[in-house]
């Protein structure tokens, strides 16, 4: 890599240092330099400049933390992902926050995403490193890797109860992907039930397919299943941990959900998305242990591990398989296989089965502190056997509308029932969730939340 | 890890480490070893047996080849997935093909694959391990990675010169997934042009979505574009190697397709699925860079590295960025990040621009090696000034049929013009891939496809 001329001013008030990082940076915005290329080293640009080396090392060490350039050992350091567009002058020098630490700003306290701090690190590049093996494999795959459907019959049956067969599972590209393919494979108008508040994706999903989507009641049961309208194509529920409400639909329900599927000949969609997460209780049996005949069961690692994989599983009767795999044909569709290769790496050496014990470990504790933070305000909460969020009650929408806005203004994003519904709403409260920031925002946001409770509490 | 007791006949025929091997097999099947449980060390084992370290040691490589244990450096040897119900027997014991050897079979010099000889393991493996880093995103993200969507600019701008902006980029989950959204955003019934012969994948996920598909003529210039009909809301075109018959859409027919796009109101698919593959030709430019205001550009990672990642990409005019969006958002699709990211780091170090030289070298080759093949027959061929397959005339259908049998009575599995017609079936040939095939095997398919092809000479 030749490069052009740099102008630095011994005279001038700004370190050689500073002046030496600027020109490179301008070099790069310019489009002289570009991504990929090799910097010379530090020895090398020193002689060149007629600088001192300790120069030249600091202009790199500043480039290097702006991320602009990076290092690889043994092989130098390389300009990185130059501005698209040229901009007229070099980004602002804004170097990004010590390793380990975030940007100090709002905390969000908002179920649905997946606690990154209980991933081990280590064990999480080691899979990525073991998915790059063996040749990246081609041709047509609707079906999904038979190592991942390995992966996810044994994950099912260890932690889930499930006993599955690998024929029978499906590759998904995560639960709401699965479910607007399965409302795909429904006639358009079919009737749809949904919990009521329910998961607003998915009811998006099942909209989206030309459905119709139906809500139905949900109390500490769960799913009220005596109030299911007849004339339905299919039922919506998340049995482990309702969406938002956190209740475990019972056993009673369960068995008369499949039972009422069977006389009906409707179609039950079991959305497990938090499945793994269990507290204090026992195990209650998957619909799709009670129903396979009439249960479509959806898994998904957004949860376990992180939505980035883009991986989720289907197990669900012939019929079902079939007609989701008649689309896939029909549309071209495919479950992407990159992440479905991380999920095997990550399972295969125990590494799964360790996280999710550190996992559930890590949300217990940090599950105390919410109920902690919750009764010294003077509240109570819910559904808090399961998943990764629980149901702080409140009185009205007006009273839900005030904490939220008292939180916001103290930086901390709570989220209250009133987007969960898809009718009119109904119960109202926070949907509190625990599972995103780190030990201690959480503990930051969990002090404002109690605050603002207790003033909602009055 | 207790393994439960091993009987060892001493006076068997069969060899004590065999013997183990089996044994070992045996209660891994029988479900009391599991996935991810650790072997005691060949140390410990021949202690607790009263057999030698080399028997132990030797029944564990045995199993590390079949595969049902892997070794991990320093940690020691553990079961890998137990196979999900318990068979009566172990498997068979069957070591898998040395590495680098393939399943002597059939050859298949079918269009469509990556070539997968041309990539640099190392590097490949090197990106698998940076995607890793740096912690999981969570969150929506329907719009794609930032530094996903800044390699696609430079990749873009260096490969295809095309001016993009990364706000104008979206990430997709392959062409074809593309062409689904993009078909989905289209008023249903509205009248869409594809050319003929096409890619049926594509027309596929067009009627999918309810939409009139209209095949358009294609010669030697690419789609007929004074051919096309009134009244269309969209054209679906591969300009830069027309998917099958190879040829590359004329600058005057681009400018042509252009104005009447703009005249006429309608949206030009651009699918450049291996538009980075080209030789001893000029680059024409894209229709994208002659009609940014008309043009939807979809490009891919399938042909350039593959599909596994399932990544790519979309630049279009902003309505159209936003009825995708639109989309993504009612149906809660989302592109999936994990191999966005492997991307990221393919390109970050220009592992990508080595990758690209070296896949047009040795595709630039292996085309010389068809042409060779094909004339020594007698026969001509057609569209390989780009991509990665060429077309081989043929008189009539009956002729391809005839070729196409012949081959397959020796193990070569050639591929027709007569499945890529949306209509009747109009000129015959072979279409005829050559990336897929390790060099070898190219070889001998070759030969074959020579022979074959010199019957169907006379």
């Amino acid at each position: 890599m030749e490069l052009p001329p740099l102008h630095l001013d011994r005279n001038a008030d700004r370190p050689l240092a500073v002046q030496l990082a600027d020109a490179l940076r301008a070099v790069t915005a310019g489009g002289t330099l570009r991504a990929g290329d090799r910097l010379p080293s530090t020895r090398e640009l020193a002689a060149t400049l007629g600088v001192s080396r300790t120069v030249t090392a600091a202009a790199y060490d500043q480039l290097l933390a702006e991320g602009w350039a990076v290092g690889r050992r043994g092989a130098g350091t390389f300009v990185v992902g130059a501005p698209a567009g040229p901009p007229a002058h070099p980004r602002p020098a804004t170097p990004p926050p010590p390793a380990g630490r975030r940007r100090s700003g709002v905390v969000s306290l908002r179920p649905g995403t997946p606690c990154l701090e209980a991933l081990d690190r280590a064990a999480w590049r080691r899979a990525w490193r073991a998915a790059a093996d063996p040749a990246p494999d081609v041709g047509p795959d609707p079906v999904g890797l038979p190592a991942f459907r390995a992966a996810v019959v044994e994950h099912l049956l260890r932690h889930r109860g499930l006993a599955a067969d690998p024929a029978q599972v499906l590759a998904t590209g995560g639960s709401t992907a699965a479910v607007a393919e399965l409302a795909r494979t429904l006639p358009a108008g079919a009737r749809v039930a949904v919990e009521e508040p329910g998961y607003q994706r998915a009811v998006a999903a099942l909209q989206a397919a030309g459905l119709t989507v139906l809500p139905v009641p949900v109390d500490a049961a769960g799913l009220v299943v005596e109030a299911l309208p007849p004339g339905l194509a299919a039922v919506y529920c998340t049995p482990a941990h309702q969406y938002p409400l956190g209740a475990r639909l019972s056993a009673a329900r369960r068995l008369a959900l499949v039972e009422r599927a069977r006389t009906d000949g409707f179609l039950v969609i079991e959305d497990d998305y938090d499945g793994e997460l269990r507290y204090d209780v026992a195990p209650l049996p998957l619909l799709a242990a009670l129903g396979p005949d009439v249960v479509a069961h959806l898994g998904t690692t957004s949860k376990l591990l992180t939505p980035t994989l883009g991986a989720g599983w289907l197990v669900a009767p012939p019929a079902v398989r079939a007609a989701v795999l008649g689309l896939r044909d029909r549309t071209g569709m495919r479950p992407v296989r990159a992440g479905q290769r991380v999920f095997v790496a990550f399972a295969a050496h125990g590494d799964l089965a360790r996280h999710l014990r550190r996992l559930r470990r890590e949300l217990a504790e940090r599950r105390a502190a919410v109920a902690a933070a919750v009764h010294a305000a003077g509240h109570l909460l819910e559904g808090d056997a399961a998943g990764a969020h629980v149901l702080v009650p409140l009185p009205d929408a007006a009273a839900e509308r005030t904490v939220i806005d008292a939180a916001a203004a103290r930086g901390v994003d709570l989220d209250g029932l009133a987007r969960h519904h898809a009718g009119r709403p109904g119960r109202s409260g926070l949907v509190l969730g625990y599972a995103k920031p780190p030990r201690a925002e959480l503990e930051r946001g969990l002090a404002v939340a109690r605050d603002v409770l207790a003033l909602g509490a009055r």
